[in-house]
């Protein structure tokens, strides 16, 4: 490679964490729309060319999103790459999926116990209308996976422990996957112990919260094990 | 944006995706190096320069490492990528350190019960290497930063569990971002419990593990709670 090349790899670099700065320091949000590259090219003193290579970047972290004809906005994926953990270079699926579980076992009961604690009524009224949409789904026969990770992601942020959030997708994910793979859901103990951490979280029951997600996990747990010698 | 490049970022992302599927199918392994730009666009029936902005792409989610002059290498980072939960988005930094300090005591103890459990005569002899490093960088007054993050990760390993090893050096190096930020570290206490983890291992003394490593974490936790009391 040449220097030429070289030095061009390390500009682009360097605009991409300039460009970050400018997000930061803007507080700019999820949807919002990003200048144009010339004008953005003049505020950070370099070439389009040099713009479009550092939002290139920025695109593949999932901080940008370049919707094409509209311009290039803040990613509502906040800046998590699509496979954070590098998942991917996982071989043993069975293995990874069974670890991912327990690592939930390990975190998301702490997790319902601090949403008990500081939820506040407005955070009471969308886990209850989740809680609900993921009956319907159910009762319909139609996937609850989307609303199941949603109200799991609602609780998370309802601890207002800042790293689980953006955690929790990656977790779930992977899951889902699984449960994708092997075939139904648990679904009459889904209603029910989803329904158990939701009247816990809205008692302030923080004992009650942190068992019920427990026993959550745990049904779950067991049927993976059930699904893996199912499949074996 | 035309069309046209368009269609180049779709085939850019398309290439990237193929040489990942690439390096999985030969299991490329961290520090293998990969054939040149030519014979690797003539595998993959593409240009020479999509498979650089390819690389490019691989490059800047750790998967691949260029080296310039000596050419592209499987990355050491697993594909694991800088800021891989988006924390450079959450601006209160106080907050972020507590939470992956909380997030580590629940996840850590059982991290060590699973290595005492797991751990084979190799691990333990590495692990004890380890140890006696971190002991010594602190003993001559170096940071013992680096080899007190490798510890952990060793231990990390050891549980066998396949996402902690690579969830593990997220965690950390925010905590110690924050331990550089506020001055010294608990060097006594560092040693001793850092000590006492390793006993238990070698005794695959599965609750002493858990214990020990819960011990050191709140040890930690209350000298955190004092910097920031200090520094507020």
């Amino acid at each position: 490679m040449t220097n030429n090349t070289k030095n061009n790899c390390t500009l682009t670099e360097q605009t991409a964490e300039r460009l970050m700065k400018y997000i930061f320091d803007r507080e700019l949000k999820e949807g919002n729309k990003l200048p144009n590259e010339r004008e953005l090219g003049s505020w950070l003193g370099v070439g389009r060319g040099t713009v479009r290579e550092a939002i290139k970047i920025l695109a593949s972290r999932n901080v940008l999103e370049v919707r094409h004809g509209a311009g290039t906005f803040i990613s509502k994926k906040n800046g998590v790459p699509d496979d954070p953990l590098g998942l991917t270079f996982i071989k043993d699926k069975k293995k990874l999926i069974q670890d991912l579980l327990e690592f939930r076992i390990w975190v998301e009961p702490h997790v319902a116990a601090l949403a008990a604690q500081y939820a506040i009524d407005k955070d009471i009224e969308e886990l209850e209308c989740l809680c609900n949409e993921v009956d319907k789904c159910i009762l319909s026969g139609q996937s609850h996976i989307q609303k199941d990770v949603e109200y799991h992601i609602r609780i998370a942020e309802c601890s207002r422990n800042l790293i689980m959030p953006n955690l929790m997708p990656i977790l779930h994910s992977a899951i889902n996957l699984f449960v994708t793979e092997t075939g139904s859901t648990l679904r009459e103990e889904t209603m029910k112990t989803h329904r158990a951490i939701l009247n816990a979280i809205k008692l302030r029951d923080v004992s009650a919260a942190s068992d019920a997600m427990y026993l959550h996990l745990i049904y779950n747990r067991d049927r993976l094990r059930e699904g893996l010698r199912t499949s074996d």
